[in-house]
């Protein structure tokens, strides 16, 4: 079947890595723009809700992105502590904030997004993403994250939640050691870098093991990798990488068992069971 | 980014209840046949090996073939004391009988596939998938499966895999309760059925659960849900449905924790986490 026989209006992105490539139909283009940083496309889809790509890539759906926001944040948050303050690199959507911000032990959440387009764009588009923008908690830095956390105070924060573009354009100096050695002395001891580490099937050895590496290096020696389904992503599997100086626990166990807030997708079970990792990955450790 | 500009061939699958579609570059077509059942294409696709079209649904790709193939089966096979006689009920590539036959308590497997060319062409196209084929517990009936099951003999059969396409056409009666009803008297006491059952996003209410009370109407009071990545299947999540009469558990947990035989995904904590229910889910049960 050919998409050009359909009689629908596709969106697609190519993802040269897997000779892959993911379509949604569509009934309308609602954005189209250049930004300072980068093109922002949002269309509305037929199933998945509305889309936004940037630069030609998805970024996200209504439909699925409860998946990668609540495993971007509630396996990190229930295994610190006391996080306190919490930072999010990226993120302009402000879906990892929504869902951080579920946390009542959080007293702050900064947001340093390069492109505050995103986040304007994401009001008027996803409104449901940013429920959180006006909680007094939330702190919106728009500039780059690379300099923000070279600047950051010492010892001030507890999460990093690294959630950025692929590691190419203006997000590849988020995957180095130079800004994982800056987070670690931002962070307070017991600190978490949470980051997105692309697809296991067709990144590992490309993005995955390289940007582990990085971490290593800067002091962040235990490197946990989570999986999770990512229907709008190359291959629909998708990776976060947990990394600390110590060996990770789920110490909020309690909590996490005991969810006193709604979630679509995490619960215990799925916070335990996404640390499984497959056999091809082991043999490539 | 439209696949028309692209210098690349793709052969794509659209997924109608997703608005979705999945595209792999491919450099030739190995293989185009009209059978007595189906249309069976085979591509040599640019990252994901060899690919198998039937009737122009992705079937199986030599990238990924393999987290299917052994969540279809492990996950039953160690929750049965003494599996002896499996029948697998379509898996024609003989994918799932070659993960069967790693386990040397099962005595017989009986594979039952509507089309042998789907066999043939396997043993042609797929040979890494085929190398049980001459194990002498192996045992090829090319027929129908809803009759045959209908007139297994009684108390024969310790699992039963069903190892179809979706429930569209030849296979819609994989998914029925007559079905399920001939598979419970073919069946020990104890036994499995194993069904494929389709994406957790998109086809929940759609087919898992129609199918689900179908099972349970049959008496398979018990219904398991387990979950795996499955890229080139529609939205890159795919699920495998465990039926008993009984509650299940991993009995042989000793064996599953100590392999005797080699896996590329499954292992003791991936079979413990993909029975993991995300919420969503739970609150549409």
């Amino acid at each position: 079947m050919s998409l050009n026989n359909s009689n629908k209006n596709w969106v697609t992105e190519i993802c040269t890595a897997s000779g892959s490539a993911f379509s949604l139909a569509y009934t309308e283009k609602l954005h189209d723009e250049q930004s300072s940083f980068q093109h922002i496309e949002i269309y509305q889809t037929e199933h998945f809700g509305r889309l936004l790509m940037i630069d030609g890539y998805t970024m996200l759906s209504q439909k699925d992105n409860f998946i990668y926001h609540e495993m971007m944040t509630h396996p990190a948050l229930f295994s610190h502590p006391k996080p306190r303050h919490v930072a999010i690199v990226g993120g302009g959507d402000c879906g990892t904030l929504k869902e951080v911000a579920k946390h009542h032990c959080v007293e702050k959440i900064t947001q340093i997004e390069i492109d505050e387009r995103v986040t304007r764009l994401s009001e008027q588009f996803f409104p449901e993403l940013c429920t959180a923008n006006n909680d007094p908690r939330a702190h919106f830095e728009f500039c780059d994250a690379i300099q923000w956390m070279q600047d950051a105070t010492e010892n001030s924060i507890d999460i990093v939640i690294v959630d950025s573009t692929d590691p190419i354009g203006p997000a590849e100096g988020l995957f180095k050691q130079s800004f994982y050695t800056n987070c670690l002395r931002a962070l307070r001891p017991g600190g978490i870098v949470v980051q997105q580490s692309e697809s296991p099937l067709i990144h590992w050895e490309l993005i995955t093991q390289p940007m582990q590496a990085e971490m290593q290096s800067a002091g962040l020696d235990c490197v946990n990798t989570l999986f999770f389904p990512l229907p709008i992503y190359p291959t629909g599997w998708w990776s976060a990488t947990l990394a600390t100086e110590k060996e990770l626990h789920l110490v909020r166990d309690k909590q996490a068992k005991a969810l006193n807030f709604e979630t679509s997708y995490y619960n215990y079970a799925i916070h335990l069971g996404a640390f499984s990792m497959p056999s091809f990955l082991k043999t490539k450790n």
